[in-house]
């Protein structure tokens, strides 16, 4: 690297505080540390045990002692400490951010320069992600600000999204249905299966396709099944066969609510 | 191929005849058609339009014609239909079988020879399937009839399984909640987007990594959400945004069985 060339990286990198030490917080760091043009200064954590995984690769720090000057700190904390957090950096003239896909940017009330850096994607811990193509929700009060979100989500991610506060709020109850909600439908499916001796494999090509048909057709399109073509009688079958009164009542509520909905639009 | 090898093949050569026209029936025969030793004799069809895709490939009739003489007759019609089918078949000394997820086998109650032969696949027109990652679920009265289903079901797939009518019931059952309502979830969600103008295409990652998550882990282990945390505070928030009464009633009746499903067992 020549020096006109090492000045120019130099100007244009830009210094990041990690705060917080759990899932989001671990594949955040990962990511950033891949690319030359971001600088993690320093991770904070609670606990000293917390800040294992960071302290052998870069420097840490208690949220209670000093923490350094950055550019930009990114809070990666449970919605109810981000108050707390936010308060102690109150004193830094820099740039704060949550990554919280439920929390207003105006909690971050103490900070003058604030955002929202929301990663959309369901973490595991140890799973290592492909950052490129997770969808990165960037919101700030001042253009400068973000601009500088908008570089750093750009740099780990081919998908970043200008969402509101308001958009984000709707968006975060989108993913309840299409990942928590989906993911209890799959827990229905098991169980019916395993109370019938049948392995859950078979329903994994199915599962798949489902999600596949997505990519080409839009779910409205898409659906299919007793409900959607006013099989009664399938429908009464199956209501009988169910165990519980509680999945009895999940089957009714939502066959009524796809022919509803076919039945008036089409 | 020597003289041999050609009486060995035609010696093994399973001759099939299919009667219908639609997904499941044209998917089949495109499948069968890929493989030496399946040998696909007629098409059967209702009506001269319907066959147009197989009479160019392959001797087609219709149903009310004189149906050409096969080891294997393969009724992939709607439910409502097979008894029609097979009663057209009484006479013929073969095997019958239907393609039904929730037909029991009983009620191919005029032919001799009955099995089923269950792809458990969301087959869409158009779109070509890979048939060897499709599950096929097979079961016949007695033991030869089983081992040619066997057979006929292990040249196109590597995922064979042995189910009872009584399992194919539950697993049908299993789908609707796997495919269908799994659907219907996707579809909440993508009007949440279109009501707060955000692209839906912010949600696919995520959807395609809750499905993901489930090939290591059980759904049971892969949940998480407001619901999995008892966190009262973001459901209340939630079911206040939702627009329908009817979306409210699902979000509150799903978040209840999540809740009961955990608190009970953790």
């Amino acid at each position: 690297m020549n020096r006109f060339f090492l000045k120019f990286v130099l100007l244009n990198m830009i210094s990041i505080t990690i705060i917080g030490t759990g899932n989001i917080a671990t594949h955040l760091f990962d990511a950033f540390m891949m690319y030359d043009n971001l600088k993690v200064i320093q991770v904070v954590g609670r606990s000293k045990n917390s800040l294992c995984y960071f302290s052998s690769k870069i420097d840490t720090c208690l949220i209670s002692e000093k923490i350094k000057k950055a550019e930009i700190y990114i809070i990666a904390v449970s919605d109810d400490s981000i108050p707390e957090v936010s308060n102690y950096l109150q004193g830094y003239d820099a740039l704060v951010v949550h990554t919280s896909g439920s929390v207003p940017i105006i909690n971050l009330s103490k900070n003058k320069k604030k955002g929202v850096f929301y990663p959309l994607q369901s973490f595991t811990k140890g799973k290592k992600v492909n950052f490129k193509t997770i969808p990165i929700c960037i919101e700030a009060t001042n253009k400068n600000d973000y601009e500088l979100l908008k570089n750093i989500a750009e740099t780990i991610s081919d998908a970043v999204y200008k969402i509101s506060s308001e958009q984000r709020k709707h968006l975060h109850l989108a993913a309840v249905f299409a990942n928590n909600f989906t993911n209890y439908m799959y827990t229905v499916a098991n169980d019916i299966c395993e109370e019938n001796k049948i392995s859950f494999e078979i329903l994994k090509p199915l599962i798949a396709e489902t999600v596949l048909k997505i990519e080409k057709i839009s779910p409205f399109e898409a659906q299919t099944g007793p409900a959607r073509r006013n099989d009664i009688e399938t429908m009464q079958r199956h209501l009988e066969q169910l165990t519980t009164k509680e999945k009895k009542n999940i089957y009714k509520l939502l066959s009524e609510a796809i022919q509803k909905k076919y039945g008036k639009e089409l």
